[in-house]
């Protein structure tokens, strides 16, 4: 059921690189663990890269972009009409993410995988035709078997494309009016957890709101119930195209060895189905940021991630991943040129 | 007592400019307060700035350096001689500030105020030569009258310097073995709370060390008791050459209308100090990092500041501040160049 490529064992961090720039960052002119976070992520990147110097100069960021069928049990503040509208919105350089990815100089794709009304020809935008969305999870699986294949398989080849580019870090965005709904029923199947726990405003409903989402998330899962057998049918049944994109995206990162900055609430659940479908690949992930959706505290814990920033944001597209990129070139730059101890002739401590 | 510098009255933001970034932030292709604190940040500076769209392009960083006689007192995990070899570390482009520093294209200035064994003509850096480091404020007032508005002066002629420069943000710096231990002396004065609380360890005491430290500043607040009538008799009695001018640089800048962004302990401290001094000053303040030094947290909750980051990290230098500068730089990109939802004919909310 489960497509060979996900099986395709994961690279390994480099220990010994790791091991030399710990001892690096004992050398540097402050005192031991002053940088704090900044040391851990040279040292990460130091190993994940297999590098004596990581660097994060070429950042490629995929977003992936998909209508959900449960937009119908409406429990979203903003019209289905919106992802289709974003994404010609994102082609024309408009959204969030492109301004924070020209700051960058990052490369941006974006992967239209299928929208109710289909769009065609959008310049700078792969459109897939998965399908108008995904269906409607409360009444029917959200997904067919091709569909979610597909859709993994998409994110798959968005990070060989980023391997190709000699990317150093890859980052997956999501758009799409409904996915947080979405997210919540996926991370309340793979987490056991009830659906008032991590269910949240997404772009802004309404307590009341909010309790009638939880209550079609409630709804959803019993519906479902015996057919989430696995994580696989739990991301068929209740996830979207966008989701089992980064899904795959990520799975494919670690398969290529390639470190994944997390975004938000969307992403981080994504990342969660992708260390259930294959355990391990959560070695090769940062953390973005903490999203102000208020499941994303319990998807984190699952994960013991502890993100970069935390800003209030509830964006999606990346947007907070992007942000912390500066953080981790920062890190490396201050591994990479600043002076030891011996270099500098400064004491160290008595 | 007070130089008349002090008293000049402060700018005030631009509320037009304010309400106009407010509204423009609900016009930008997100839900509404979906950049959650990138919102905030851009709605400050072009209030700050009086512009409708802000920039942080400039970035003017000036780090002060004096040592401290309260050094003999065993309370730092470093030796004195630290102090002096990071000035030349500075003038070399070796130390976390310059690496920064660099990558932010800032300017980085590094005003030597007096170390105990006297530097002079260090290649970029300017010696005031206030004495050979403060008094050791366990026997005896930390500075003499004439020694504290010097200090105070030279962080006003600093942030004279950054606007004449045209910059748009300024950033105080701190180096001086044995400043947390006069930061957190400054503090419980100002805060009348117990040193215990405010006292932490620094660049590494171990948990004995920072239970003597507490106990030297015990005596210290004891000695001077009388003495501590006004916030500048509690600069003057505990406090620091380089904290001092920080105090300065910060009450100079809210006079010139130029925001500032605060690092960590040690610049929270003179922060503090220089609302005392002249209240009204945090309202030109931006908040960098959190500090891991135990005692931030306390003195961030006086100022009511929330800060940037929380990255564990505890190096002074400026360097918390630093990092967090690329958060505002992306915070004016995003309030600037988004498209509007009229442009990008994108639906609005439901």
């Amino acid at each position: 059921m489960i497509p060979a490529w996900l099986t395709i064992p994961l690279r390994s961090p480099d220990l010994q690189q790791e091991d030399a720039a710990r001892l690096r960052q004992t050398q540097l002119t402050k005192p031991p663990g002053a940088l704090g976070t900044l040391e851990t992520l040279a040292i990460f990147l130091a190993a994940a890269q297999g590098r004596a110097r990581p660097q994060v100069e070429q950042v490629w960021i995929s977003v992936f972009a998909g209508d959900h069928g449960i937009t119908a049990e409406n429990i979203s503040a903003f019209p289905q009409a919106v992802t289709a509208e974003m994404i010609k919105n994102f082609s024309r350089g408009g959204a969030a993410i492109n301004v924070l990815a020209r700051s960058l100089g990052a490369s941006l794709e974006v992967i239209d995988l299928g929208t109710a009304q289909a769009l065609t020809a959008i310049s700078g935008v792969q459109h897939l035709h998965l399908g108008p969305g995904t269906a409607n999870f409360c009444q029917v699986p959200a997904m067919s078997q091709a569909q979610c294949l597909a859709a993994l398989e998409a994110g798959r080849a968005s990070v060989m494309r980023a391997h190709a580019a000699a990317a150093d870090l890859f980052i997956g965005g999501d758009m799409g009016i409904g996915n947080t709904t979405s997210a919540a029923a996926l991370a309340c199947a793979l987490l056991q957890r009830s659906p008032i726990d991590l269910t949240g405003p997404g772009t802004g409903l309404s307590p009341d709101g909010v309790r009638h989402k939880a209550e079609v998330i409630e709804r959803s899962l019993m519906l479902h119930k015996l057919a989430l057998t696995s994580p696989y049918q739990i991301l068929r049944h209740l996830g979207g195209f966008e989701i089992a994109a980064l899904t795959g995206s990520y799975i494919a990162a670690a398969q290529q060895g390639l470190p994944v900055l997390v975004d938000g609430f969307i992403t981080t659940v994504a990342a969660l189905m992708a260390e259930r479908l294959a355990p391990g690949v959560a070695r090769w992930f940062l953390y973005g940021h903490h999203s102000a959706e208020p499941g994303h505290t319990a998807i984190l814990a699952a994960l013991r991630a502890q993100p970069l920033l935390s800003l209030g944001m509830r964006l999606g597209e990346g947007s907070g991943a992007a942000l912390a990129v500066t953080i981790l070139r920062q890190a490396c730059a201050l591994h990479n040129d600043m002076a030891t101890f011996a270099e500098a002739a400064v004491s160290n401590r008595l």
